[in-house]
């Protein structure tokens, strides 16, 4: 059985020397012309064959430079089937690499249904006595709106693999605040959250100090990250939008604790879109890319 | 072009004369005996077969008693890509038996990862200048808890193809309370979250004075049922939980306003898992099952 979640995650980060997080968000418009040229065609399955390739191909790049990668199911799933496959492919490969997996599906059901999506991403699906793996990414995104016995499936899938849940805290599109910022008993509801995120963090540590449970809070609220971070101090963060959102390495800086671990800082758009598209040599444009972001976010 | 959502949905009510959805939330261990045996085997490419079978005989038995079926995507993800193929089969067919279909699949992100959930679920994917259908359903449910200008991507996707989206408000889950009943400003947040939801229903009514914005509303809270029904009068609720989750026909009684409309009433367990595995005649069964559900919710 593998060590826990969040021990393989400080080792990993330990080992790059970075905690930067390589999201795989792939848009067609964004991807390199001679690959949408070799997959040309005018329905959903050559564009997944495309995405799969490009992430493929990412991965080969960002491999030795950083620990984690986080491919964002949506756009998968908006080819279809073959898009399914494709993420599968790429999760994979991600694995082979020794890559850590963040898939970001953001998922939230109740009772067996919660069951069915954990399972899936986690610790594989039961059938006939056996767990056969679907996704197999080291940890999920979820939505907490349904309350801790929602999510209990998904904790309970994760202790299973030894894997990890990040929970939607503070998100970082700019009407975030609409209903996470409502005020109950003095507090913002997504503080509420939080403080449910670190309780249920506590309940599994690894040896590292933090639990298998994390928080999604984005760069783009600095000051809700320096309380956030303050108040949950065993709880993993997975920071989105660095870069091509607006965060800056400043901005994201609190979200680390004094150890300089306690947080994946997310870039999608700044590494796999940093070239234009007639590029040929775009893969030397995302390690450069990739290595720049590493520096940014070492000297704050 | 079709008509609007809500207009689409009031005359299919009419023309079956109820507001009974139908879940199709398939399990292994309660489909029939003779589909398990027919789709035997060690992996989830077999699962996904027996799924599509059963889901697309369910919606032969079904269609001609009911206006909605409601696939649940978890059951199918769960069978991985061989799944996400099955899901399509049954939401293709439940279209051409002319069924209403709600894809349940709780989507939530921001920006452009919205926009790929939701054309992928109702408008189709932009690709080369066209339009590309992935799963086609009229509506599909979505979690609130990112605010608006996450749920916009959502509601431009509907309103470019007059589809329908289903906001969890209330969920029929016991424990979800312990986010939804936070009192802010003196009002539950899933009161917070409903309110809105009647602001945006609002933006694109039908002629039957629905909007295309609907809210999940479970059947196991009747009293916050009633409370909903009178402050959004021109939102469509979604009501799961009857049946074998604990909602009875007099607690779903609230949720249709006077002129009986207003609701639609989900069933899935109560039908699709009405008969013991080994009945060779589980259709009939099923049949039963479904007319039983429509007289029970008939006569409150």
């Amino acid at each position: 059985m593998r060590s826990h979640f969040a021990d393989r995650l400080c080792a990993a980060v330990r080992a790059k020397g970075n905690a930067v997080c390589v999201g795989i968000d792939p848009r067609w418009d964004m991807l390199p012309l001679e690959v949408r040229r070799r997959h040309a065609g005018s329905d959903l399955e050559n564009v997944a064959e495309a995405f799969a390739e490009f992430g493929l191909r990412i991965l080969e790049v960002v491999a030795p430079l950083v620990p984690v990668v986080k491919p964002q199911s949506a756009f998968f799933e908006a080819c279809g089937p073959a898009g399914m496959l494709a993420l599968r492919r790429i999760l994979r490969r991600a694995h082979e690499l020794g890559l850590m997996t963040i898939l970001d599906n953001k998922r939230n059901d109740i009772a067996s249904t919660a069951e069915a999506y954990a399972d899936a991403a986690l610790a594989g699906v039961l059938h006939e006595g056996k767990r056969l793996p679907v996704w197999g990414a080291d940890a999920l995104t979820i939505n907490p709106y349904l309350g801790r016995d929602a999510i209990e499936p998904f904790l309970q899938s994760a202790r299973r693999c030894q894997g990890g849940v990040f929970v939607l805290v503070r998100t970082s599109n700019k009407g975030a605040g609409q209903f996470q910022d409502l005020l109950g008993d003095g507090k913002p509801f997504f503080q509420h959250v939080g403080e449910a995120v670190a309780k249920w963090a506590g309940e599994n540590l690894g040896k590292c100090g933090y639990g298998d449970v994390g928080a999604v809070v984005g760069a783009t609220h600095p000051a809700e990250l320096a309380m956030l971070r303050a108040l949950l101090p065993q709880v993993v963060f997975l920071v989105p939008g660095f870069g091509a959102q607006g965060g800056s390495a400043k901005d994201v800086s609190p979200a680390f604790r004094s150890d300089g671990l306690g947080a994946i800082i997310n870039s999608s758009r700044g590494i796999i879109a940093s070239f234009p598209p007639e590029d040929p040599n775009w893969e030397v444009a995302v390690e450069k890319a990739t290595r720049e972001t590493i520096a940014a976010l070492m000297r704050p």
